[in-house]
């Protein structure tokens, strides 16, 4: 990802400006604003559908579609492993991902707090071109607000997306079987702990990164191999897996039953939380997504799993069950067990 | 409006809740947030699409569409005719209508700053629920996230749409031709005055109030009948008639002349303008839209128009000129004639 960006930053060099920092007027819809998203803007996510121009963008898309939307406001903007731009494009291609689409088409809506510098704006922007050109996505519509100082906080970026149902999915919550194989694709809570750590100036031998990632060729690749036996995926961002998995408990009325030691977390993540005394289980995710298969699939979806790069640290984490209707049970690592509940306060603020 | 939203509130009182203040708990994505969601809001925008709480909607939507996002930070929240609920949902079923597409579904996203009040919440998700119904949208899929206090400004709202093209439109700057009619829907400059009077503490005889509203009504009933003769339309929030009829002019290389003493302006709003030293060709509209039409079709046009509710007030303001291509040229009320440029600074931020 480094090099590419790197490369990008080296084709893309940001343009010659009369301005270096984003003032309300960017936000009139006047003058200003045509500068701010002629100087490069419109060129930079240059494509038939965004170079129209007009109030929305339109296109064909046939058959069964998913639509979503998020609005990203991570503290700060710029964290190990990631910025805001990427996070926000990959959260809503992932949100479409877990539907069973394959992502196509999303907006892009800005609101800047003024003061805002035009190379941070710059930087963002080549996230979100790289972001959206490694998962295979179109910017086509979008919107540039601006918010005076201390009304906002630098920047917010809403992404909503479309995409196309893949034709072998059957996702929903509904489809969950007593016996289901419940499994998560990778370490979890690194993207908490990366904005953890910047926020309490934590230092390790090696920074604890970010995962966010697109996931939609993962995805898209599993479905085309295991089709409706894939019955629900989700991904894990705010609440972490523990709320996750108590919603999808509550939600089909079965009990869900996990092993703490079949968890897989990094130990230096693992260290953070031990120090600023969180459970991992709770901690936001960006690139993770669980998967509630099959029983009969559970090897072979496991083994195509660790074979993605998404997908290396891959385990099977439980299974659904018929006892304790509701309720997710977890065998601790020192053998009792205990109930888990969803994120009960306010954890972490602003993560995402 | 005011009839119907009062018969709402009656139907429709606030759940009775363990806080009166939305916190940073709220937008954790664990047990408050559930508690925000699940007590009141699903229920009030309740359609089978949402209700299957999924990280997107699914639905099928064959042929082409159009697709937009708009993000709303009006200050104050409250206005004179509106709110920003009822805003963030016209503003983007207008923005699909301006394509020529039928709204059907949209996406709703909150960013709100702590310590709003859970009553004024209500209120705006009464408007939201309010706006839909008379649009005949559905809200299918949301985002909720809480801010810090000082670091948002009571609540901004995104919100996203997709519809389906009219059959018969065939919208695009593309479609001008020199001799189309320009006309205006109605009186211009209603919602940044509506905003401005609250602001400055401006007291009038009468009240002035935005004209925020949905459009998508009148304007497929003119599709209807006039088909490809509408060449484009166009509302002109931010920035104003001047802003969008200057980009257009720039966008076609043809020259657009219009006529002061044709523009419909409230006299009290033309009041309020002058003694705030306010050009009304600048001001925010949001309920109002300008159409590029054959010129044989200007008369028949207008009547329709005019026998609609949104187009009482509709006017021709002038037409599309070969002479001075890229500039648009303003007979005034004086005789004179003056270039019109796009709004140059940030006349008044803050106002959808």
């Amino acid at each position: 990802m480094s090099e590419k960006k790197l490369r990008m930053q080296l084709q893309c060099p940001m343009p010659k400006l009369d301005f270096d920092v984003i003032t309300l007027g960017h936000g009139s819809g006047g003058v200003l604003t045509n500068k701010l998203l002629d100087s490069g803007v419109f060129d930079l996510l240059s494509n038939p559908i965004l170079n129209e121009k007009h109030d929305g963008a339109i296109f064909k898309l046939d058959g069964e579609m998913a639509f979503s939307t998020d609005s990203f406001l991570v503290s700060p903007i710029f964290f190990p492993g990631g910025n805001i731009g990427e996070l926000a494009v990959n959260g809503t291609i992932n949100d479409l991902s877990m539907c069973g689409a394959l992502p196509k088409y999303i907006s892009l809506s800005f609101i800047i707090e003024e003061g805002l510098k035009m190379s941070e704006f710059w930087d963002i922007l080549l996230s979100i071109k790289l972001a959206c050109e490694e998962a295979g996505v179109q910017v086509v519509t979008g919107d540039t607000k601006v918010v005076e100082k201390g009304k906002g906080d630098k920047i917010f970026i809403n992404t909503s997306g479309v995409g196309k149902l893949h034709p072998k999915a059957k996702i929903g919550a509904k489809n969950i079987q007593e016996g289901d194989s419940i499994i998560v694709s990778g370490n979890i809570a690194s993207h908490g702990m990366a904005i953890m750590s910047v926020r309490e100036g934590l230092e390790f031998d090696s920074e604890i990164l970010s995962d966010t990632t697109n996931l939609n060729h993962t995805v898209s690749s599993l479905l085309d191999e295991f089709e409706h036996k894939i019955h629900l995926l989700t991904d894990p961002t705010r609440g972490g897996v523990a709320t996750v998995l108590k919603e999808i408990a509550q939600n089909i009325g079965l009990g869900i039953e996990i092993s703490q030691n079949k968890l897989p977390v990094n130990s230096q993540v693992a260290g953070a939380c031990e120090l600023l005394g969180l459970d991992p289980l709770y901690v936001a995710n960006e690139g993770l997504f669980i998967a509630f298969v099959d029983a009969t699939i559970e090897e072979d979806f496991l083994k195509k799993l660790q074979k993605d790069s998404n997908g290396i640290n891959a385990k099977v984490i439980g299974k659904v069950v018929k006892d304790h209707p509701n309720q997710v049970v977890m065998e601790s690592a020192i053998g009792g067990k205990r109930v888990i509940s969803m994120l009960p306060g306010e954890q972490l603020p602003r993560i995402c």
